[in-house]
């Protein structure tokens, strides 16, 4: 993140410092270790980090330590969500060390996200705002988590199925990525102050983030090596995975066999022809177009420190290298 | 329900028909119906009437209307840690009929779990009260499930591990199941108004009627025929899970072979061996002593109709057959 722009680095700073401190290892220790695992080993932050640059982009002389704890909920709400998908797509590796399922088991997986979710919602109870501020932020929290758990459904029902449109693909990531970043900046704007026009442009530029960010993390699974991802490369091209990419190469008659992505070379070969195809960077292509609106919804707010992040943030989104 | 207090009927009826309309079947749709499966086969409802019974007691005349939903809420909670178990525990048969997991697979019943955590949050936002009671109620609901996930997990560890004590056992069980009897209670007291004072004796009452109503459940598990139970008789003895009746019957020597239970004839057997070694009127014993104790801590109430139902209701907690 730092590599990004070191002004959010003390974000990230104080969103650690409130995770470590907002869930202490107590009893029984060992599920609470598998709840810090996948936090312990890192991550950007950037869903909590956009939730403060929104409530700055409303007000910037904003209690940062006030609206803290609404941040520290979604990036709860955030690794909840790793850990049970990583149990539902079967996968060993995250950030470069074994999943929670993997180290702890699958019972033991399932109730360390569990209890994240549960940590979430009762961290979020300790923001500091005026008591409608807080019932509206608990609703869009939890409405994000249905989202979530309807994206994540459809994405499992869409593994192999080639009859999924692009409408279908964006639908899915909406509620799967997207809306979490979309909560985060809206609940921002909402502890900010905002007016619900504010609120919307919020919520809507966080929708372009989303699909943006995990249009470009598609891209990233196919042309990162393994070791730089932290995880498997091309575990959604092996999985059967339906993303935008894998829509327009199919529309284009590129065939990719399963039973040919045994090695490097058989997954270097289906990259290889999803490039000819123009498929990775008509993907790209979507993400910029998506996020050059999203930008646009920002311009009713005035000029601040925190928009200008939130502007970077978004060209981060789709150049990024990792 | 009814069979127990005809008075308790119509508060099962309103609460039935607010969780059929807070959890509509909406795209996609097959999630929706995977989460409302265990919703639709029945269950006592006990969570949310001991919620309004509790903010009864303390306001007699409080619109139940209003804090319907923060009862909704607790029974949703509860249904998505039936889910959740079921799949830890492998069971493939509640309330008569397949769980989820065994009817949609191990992700989707994940998945509807995690929905009916979210959907419980978002319907306790709907309860319409002082703001303050309502971050209360947030507050109390989440540490709830947070210890919820901490007794299931103990539950987990404590399989046939024949070193778990009478303590061990009563700290599991306050966590896993009491502790969402008392976060009812306690937060229909506050919704009521109540004080700190009466919040606590609530929370005390619901502490002992949850463990009651879970040793009532041990037994009843080794005791009635599968048609009855609607599942699996004598599961625990099966899984090798640690109960107040096993503690008592390792303490008497009584030796049960996980290999003698494949029949009939063998947990037959097992039973049998229990009722001597006195272990199952052993944990009755205890069950009815700490009902007292929390039945005494409703002394600081005026009576009420309500009062008298929450009292029926422990009687009721030790003496079920169902």
């Amino acid at each position: 993140m730092s590599s990004l722009n070191p002004n959010l680095a003390s974000k990230k700073k104080l969103i650690d410092k409130a995770l470590d401190e907002y869930l202490p290892v107590v009893f029984p220790e060992e599920l609470y270790r598998a709840a810090r695992h996948l936090i312990k080993a890192g991550g950007k932050r950037l869903r909590p980090t956009v939730l403060l640059l929104g409530a700055q982009t409303v007000q910037p002389d904003i209690a940062v330590d006030a609206i803290l704890p609404a941040a520290v909920a979604v990036e709860l709400v955030h690794n909840f969500t790793l850990i049970h998908d990583d149990i539902m797509d079967a996968d060993a590796t995250r950030r470069s060390i074994e999943t929670v399922h993997t180290k702890w088991g699958t019972s033991e997986g399932i109730l360390a996200g569990d209890a994240l979710y549960a940590k979430a919602f009762e961290v979020l109870s300790y923001t500091k705002t005026q008591p409608d501020a807080a019932m509206k932020c608990l609703r869009l929290l939890s409405k994000a988590c249905l989202h979530i758990c309807e994206g994540q459904w459809l994405d499992i029902t869409f593994e192999h199925n080639k009859n999924v449109s692009e409408a279908d693909y964006l639908d899915m990531v909406q509620k799967k990525t997207a809306v979490l970043y979309a909560a985060g900046l809206a609940m921002g704007g909402i502890l900010g102050g905002a007016s619900d026009n504010e609120v919307n442009a919020l919520w809507e530029f966080g929708i372009a983030l989303g699909i943006s960010f995990q249009i470009r993390d598609d891209v990233l699974d196919l042309i990162t090596p393994s070791e730089v991802l932290g995880k498997d490369r091309a575990s959604d091209l092996i999985e059967g995975k339906m993303t935008l990419i894998m829509i327009h190469g199919l529309r284009h008659r590129v065939i990719i066999e399963p039973s040919r992505l045994a090695d490097e070379n058989g997954i270097n070969n289906a990259v290889e022809a999803l490039q000819r195809s123009g498929s990775i960077n008509y993907a790209m292509e979507k993400a910029r177009e998506l996020l050059e609106v999203g930008k646009s919804r920002l311009s009713i707010f005035a000029n601040s420190e925190a928009k200008k992040e939130l502007m970077k943030l978004a060209d981060f989104a789709v150049s990024r290298e990792y």
